[in-house]
């Protein structure tokens, strides 16, 4: 297990920072409600407060300076976001009166929380288990709809339920093992092979259906990469064009994202589509464009759809196509025909036929961009999905203990050796909703975070 | 009075757009409980709940879909912010959330806040008069500990209390002249004159208190322009970057403030120093430097202190001192001789010496710059202090009256002339805390908010 350092009282900042109406200040631990107090001054002492109130009164400096007017509301353990008593206070949206509030409480022996620490704590204390902390994260960065639901998917526990429920079936064929165990010095007939085997395989099953909404999972929630690539003149950038006033785009930016190839963000029926128009990925003896060409090929390559543009007056380059393929593996390329607005009947093949100027046919191309990007099955809002790397890892590894097990057990090796692997993968699962874990992990997981969440 | 259109249910985002922690929405109407009640599910209806308590539950569609798990704060009129039934509804810090909750609220026939609307409610329905209401906005926009204390000074009703007590002397001086009114035609001896008088001069003396305070308010407020001019090489960028090293720099952008002038902006002791580095104010032929040349000009023209540097190697420019004066009179400017580090004796007369390689002076040119700015007169955390235009103009206008009372009571005119005017000085004087107010001034006052507030 971890190092639980909860001891301390943290304070931070929980709303974005900048100028607003309001602003909200959140402390958690031990002796977070008698510290607010003795800068806090309202009607009643917060300690006299029941959990769950609000409470009016003003924010006063030791020296008698008031810094704000607010609104504190009190939470007592077990009763709250972290488990621990906490309290929220409620101010006017000025950084200077945020900031002036925390260096108080600072000078109180709070200190400030590191990121995703209210959450840590939430999970230290049993509130949420790995998973759902994880989807905190990723519940606040969601852009799509798409990603929102199935980051809320797993805060609401699909996933854990899944997983705890596989980690059940697994004690219960562990036992049989064991029992087995228990008997061997008695020589006794190893009668329950068939059923055990039985027993791993349908783990298995369940496992592998879980890592195959992995592709669904991941491309709900970091979204689909399309390049867009072909021949000079085709049209490519008024697709481009057509494709983000037709679509959802996505305006806010994404940090730490700079390329030079040009990258839209659009959403498309809730799912968020990035698209890198390419300059080109032919080869060429000029320095800069041989640059341009390789970004471009990096775009390709990291794509999980490529649209092959051609137009009705040229056909699309074989040439291209091969070289496509070869990057990215050809069930990825959808070959676009476009101005057809200009020749109805070009006899040139193609999976979609559009115009960038009409928009005939860019509603059917957006239905095969998605159908490519996630597949053909589908799921409903109860099914458990797989969207994040680190689960799909422990998935794989529970199997491939699994897979081991099974083996021995065909093989008609000892009880304890299948024992071990069978345990190897409960622990896997287990490190899925955090009942196995490690600083690291949880290190990993949580300086994902902002601060105050 | 003005229109009072609260009879509909607001809602706004009231947090900093953005992702963070938590965000929270506001919700203020008859019908706010009510309506939050349709798409909240918690373990009890907020249409049950007491006012100031928190309750935890999920924010739901019509169709069944989770939202988010939200904290529901309750506020029961007229015990809240507007005075009205309001909701606080704390969510995930998530844009895609907020708007996929204030959607469902719209489509409830909520309808989205105006700017500043729930601060126009709370002074509609009497929980803060109009500078109280006005101070909200400089409370959050404040960016030094001076603007801060000012505006809490203002919210916490200092400004208010001195303006109703002024009232409350002229409407004792009134009475006086109606009183004479009423006994005009018995031809009674105008026995008060002097008395009159009297009353009449000090509620001028208290107004012209007030209005002394507004340049130390205004520069508290908006802080302080100042302009570095100076020959090439005596050092205004060594001096600016000791400046900006020395004080607390503010590293806040100010949206809309592009100038090809170079502006810092630093605090020192609190007071928010906007710093201007001017290329030079003299006369060029060459365009691209008249260009310049002009945008210098404007920098001294709206500043409130200009240094004039000059070193110990060259005298001051007595051309530019002259033609400083007349852009922006003797008294704002600062002869700052720089470069005392290499010569200690010049010889040449200056208000302070300063090095900005080792510091020396530079306290003293800090102390001069704020005595400068706000002026010799100190003022307490208890003094009402006028930092806000409209105010200063009531104020003036509010004296004016009287003085036209006074003559007219000099003068020996009928008391129905000085009933007039002392009734327009207790109108100006209204006018200040809203009592008399039209929905023009409301309008102009509340447009300057931010949606939320």
């Amino acid at each position: 297990m971890t190092t639980i350092k909860n001891e301390d009282t943290i304070v931070a900042l929980a709303t974005p920072a900048g100028v607003g109406a309001i602003a909200v200040i959140r402390v958690s631990g031990p002796k977070a409600i008698e510290t607010v107090d003795k800068i806090f001054k309202g009607r009643k002492k917060l300690s006299e407060a029941s959990t769950h109130t609000v409470h009016y009164g003003t924010i006063v400096t030791g020296e008698g300076e008031l810094i704000d007017d607010v609104l504190v509301s009190v939470f007592r353990k077990p009763n709250s976001y972290t488990g621990e008593d906490s309290v929220e206070i409620s101010t006017h949206g000025s950084p200077l009166i945020t900031q002036k509030i925390i260096e108080l409480l600072l000078s109180e022996n709070l200190r400030i929380a590191e990121p995703g620490e209210f959450t840590k704590r939430a999970f230290l204390n049993n509130r949420i288990d790995l998973t759902q902390a994880e989807a905190v994260v990723d519940v606040i960065n969601a852009r799509t709809e798409a990603s929102l639901r199935g980051s809320r998917n797993q805060l609401d526990g699909l996933l854990s339920q899944k997983v705890k429920q596989l980690r059940e079936m697994l004690i219960n064929t562990s036992s049989f093992v064991e029992l087995e165990l228990d008997f061997a010095e008695e020589d006794i007939e190893f009668v329950n092979k068939d059923e055990l085997i039985k027993r791993i395989d349908d783990v298995i099953n369940e496992i592998d259906k879980l890592l195959s909404t992995y592709s669904f999972g991941r491309v709900i929630r970091e979204g689909v990469n399309v390049a867009l690539v072909g021949k000079p003149n085709v049209g490519k950038s008024s697709l481009l064009n057509y494709i983000l006033k037709e679509s959802r785009a996505i305006v806010s930016e994404i940090p730490g994202t700079t390329r030079d190839v040009i990258r839209e963000e659009v959403s498309i029926d809730g799912i968020l589509f990035k698209l890198y128009d390419t300059a080109g990925i032919r080869a060429s003896e000029d320095v800069i464009e041989k640059e341009g060409v390789s970004r471009s090929r990096e775009a390709v390559k990291i794509s999980d759809v490529v649209l092959l543009i051609g137009d009705v007056e040229q056909k699309f380059s074989d040439d291209l196509e091969e070289e496509l393929k070869t990057l990215t593996g050809s069930n990825h390329i959808i070959k676009v025909l476009n101005k057809i607005d200009l020749k109805k009947e070009s006899g040139i093949d193609a999976d979609v036929k559009v115009s960038a100027i009409t928009g005939e046919g860019i509603e059917e191309l957006f239905r095969i961009m998605k159908a490519k990007a996630i597949g053909s099955e589908s799921y409903t809002e109860k099914t458990a999905v797989v969207s994040n790397i680190r689960h799909y890892d422990c998935l794989k590894r529970a199997k491939e203990s699994l897979q081991i097990a099974k083996e021995s057990t065909e093989g008609g090796m000892s009880g304890e050796f299948i024992a071990v692997d069978l345990r190897r993968a409960e622990d896997s699962l287990a490190e899925i909703i955090g009942e196995v874990t490690t600083d690291d992990i949880l290190n990993n997981i949580f300086s994902k975070f902002c601060i105050g969440k």
